[in-house]
């Protein structure tokens, strides 16, 4: 998209939709807005507005057309993969004025919320009322709500409970041209016309911009057991995912996490400790959630006895809450510490779970090859490993050349074990360039033509998802 | 669209490709191929292909392109709403010889099936091999697979499970323009690009034909327990679906049929008999699953204590497999008794589950305005109601004429209470005059700009889903 200069006639227009005090064009807030957690990018917009109401964003956005401005919109700047970038400056568009948990229906176990909501806010606010909002990003301490809509967001639970777009009702969205609209109906099915709202959940923000948010929500579980368990094998770790499955039992959570992720997190985090023997090369995190502690009991034992047909070390069970926060809170904090260490990047690669011990094993490889170090964990129980390249002492040149190569070499594998590139961050910006590696030039063109039909002047998030020469 | 007489010519170029053995002009097979269970509907297509593989389809549609020849895609015919029906006749493409189940994969717990294979041998297939395919549409005896990803079905289990979408992973799709793509990946979460399986799930093959399958299972439940709720009021009924999830019980199913519903069944179903009080205005059939006996116990005795609040004759418990049987005998059976009995239209309500007694209500006023009688039953866990608007006496005109105003005030009430027009039917032929009830034209023209980008020239399905005057 070509770069607009923006006016002051423009800027007055803007105002005049937002107000003064909602709208800045000083660098401090303009650098402020230009970066999320991808790697260490910084794309300020031209100016930052702030608006209130949808009916605010569908005024800027008419005006956005009119002069062919890119607008980007802005959620709480915990994304991965750079889909809240202004690449192209224009407009930054911060969601951070909806931040309202608009009603919790008991009565239908649904809630109606704004995009700037905190997950874990919702998470919490819900709970209090006996309800369960199970999707729960490492980030939900910090990311919005909006965003894990916008980027289809995972989470530990989803082993059990799947991601966003399975709770995601029906959306109030503006459209790009300015529209104001519903994408469904506020029912647990719908088979009336095609499906907006999953379209538009997983969208990146390119084909809309999500105001309101209706979710569904499950009665709250009372119990949990949580386990870590030390492996002597990285590979037998991921094999033993599958067989856990295989055993009938369906945990709540299951998590890989290579030697280095946790060596690094413990030194990040403070307050929680653990001794490791040297020869253990990974963990698996699992839980086991319900009702009924009898039950849990049966279910942890089953668990213990597929994993001692595998080469482990003792298994620690969360005896305490405390002991259960300890283990999420490093959980949790894997993927910060990992990029405190170095310069990263940090690919999402997803592969039905039985693949997961070759996809490791390839990874390694091709890891070797050119001569970059990974340190990889995730959800394991989804097939969805988080690769972090570590740049280390690598050389810029080699990370400028080398490192593309590799992440290409890395998501061939990946597909070709019938997975994918991305299972819960989006391809955004940094991504974008490998989508040929997943999808033909038909499979795009159809992405394209969605986008053309929502999007006609092509100004909402613009070189976010589809690849550029497209 | 436009009438095309089909011409030697292209006769001929269609012989050549599926061969002589695969296309019907005769009457009988055009008529046979014309019709579904949409009310009393009969629209022969002018020839009657049977491709056997995608590459045919694919050949199938670029002839259509060229001639723009309507192609209308046909399954197991089970349909509600017209779907299969080939109103502007040309190309009656019926997909029956894709009706193998291509790989059982249980290391990933996932399936890989044409779209011709019968719901319940597929769901028993993956059962023997100890795993769970919960979707089960009533009509799941006789409707295929394929038509249930292409209307999204639900069924009895979906207040737990969910619905056909939440099991589909990826589709391979033979687009209206001739290519052949899969719309996805064959992982559990999947933030790569637009959401083409989804928007794929539940367009009623106005958007491609779909020709292979790769949904995911469950790990199959061992335990059951099912119980028959008379209650004296109907409205009463419906207000206890709601408590029961209050309770934190979500049943496996949760089913309404009104008084009439299961008098016409019984008199209908062989061997099934239950003695029902006079005063008995409806039941709710309740059923809980898992693996552990004693956790269902209890859910079952929190679900009676709940019922107990309520007017409620004596619960029945089916204690053996053969009565379990014989009552979802009698459910599946429900809706063919029904029509038995005359000329009907079937509505698919649908609404948040706590709004239900509100829609019952307004269902039986309107019908007394209008002058009908009407028969409701459905999945009221999922807030979604059957409305069978039978004909009786009424005369051919007010049937013509009223009808259409009674049912436009139904989807009224039903969008008024947050609900839309179809759960799990579709909209198809028979309801896409009234989607301008739950779409205005700016989302109506999303829709069409979506059709547009897959199928420009309109060959695929025309005349459904979408309003004629958009």
């Amino acid at each position: 998209m070509k770069e607009v200069i923006l006016s002051q006639e423009m800027i007055d227009q803007l105002e005049k939709v937002v107000g003064q005090s909602f709208l800045f064009l000083d660098q401090a807030t303009r650098n402020h807005y230009g970066h999320d957690e991808t790697e260490d990018y910084v794309f300020p917009p031209s100016v930052v507005l702030k608006p209130g109401t949808p009916e605010e964003i569908s005024e800027i956005l008419k005006i956005a057309n009119q002069y062919q401005i890119p607008v980007t919109p802005i959620g709480g700047r915990t994304g991965l993969s750079g889909g809240a970038l202004s690449i192209h400056k224009g407009i930054g568009l911060s969601m951070e004025r909806f931040n309202k948990i608009l009603n919790i229906d008991e009565k239908n176990l649904q809630v109606v919320v704004e995009p700037a909501v905190i997950t874990q806010v919702l998470r919490e606010a819900v709970a209090e009322k006996g309800l369960f909002y199970p999707p729960d990003p490492s980030s939900q301490g910090s990311c919005w709500i909006g965003g894990n809509v916008a980027e289809n967001s995972g989470g530990a639970r989803a082993v059990k409970y799947g991601v966003t777009k399975d709770y995601v009702l029906n959306l109030e969205v503006v459209l790009p041209t300015g529209e104001i609209i519903w994408t469904g109906a506020n029912t647990l099915k719908n088979s009336t016309g095609y499906n907006l709202t999953q379209l538009m959940v997983g969208s990146e923000g390119t084909l809309g911009v999500i105001t309101k948010i209706v979710m569904k929500l499950l009665p709250k579980n009372s119990h949990n057991i949580l386990m870590l368990v030390p492996f002597y094998n990285s590979g037998q770790a991921c094999e033993a995912v599958s067989k856990i499955f295989s055993a009938g039992i369906t945990p709540s959570a299951l998590e890989f996490m290579e030697r280095d992720a946790i060596d690094w997190t413990l030194r990040f985090v403070d307050g929680v400790s653990i001794a490791i023997k040297d020869e253990v090369q990974a963990h698996l995190l699992i839980e086991v959630d319900g009702n009924y502690p009898d039950v849990l009991f049966a279910e942890a034992e089953k668990i213990t006895e597929v994993l001692e047909q595998f080469d482990i070390d003792e298994i620690l069970f969360a005896d305490t809450e405390d002991q259960k926060n300890a283990l999420w809170k490093m959980r949790r904090a894997v993927g910060e510490a990992v990029k405190s260490n170095s310069i990263y990047k940090e690919e999402d690669t997803v592969v039905p779970r039985y693949e997961l011990p070759k996809l490791l094993e390839g990874i390694k490889t091709i890891g070797d090859k050119y001569g970059f170090k990974s340190v990889c964990y995730g959800h394991a129980g989804d097939g969805n490993l988080h690769v972090n390249i570590v740049k280390g002492t690598m050389s810029d040149d080699d990370w400028k050349t080398e490192i593309p190569k590799g992440i290409r070499e890395i998501f061939e594998l990946t597909v070709a074990l019938k997975g994918t590139l991305s299972g819960e961050h989006g391809i955004g910006y940094v991504q974008k360039n490998y989508m040929d590696i997943a999808f033909n030039r038909t499979q795009l063109l159809l992405m394209k033509g969605i986008k053309n039909v929502f999007d006609p002047n092509g100004i909402l998030n613009p070189g976010k998802v589809l690849p550029d020469n497209i």
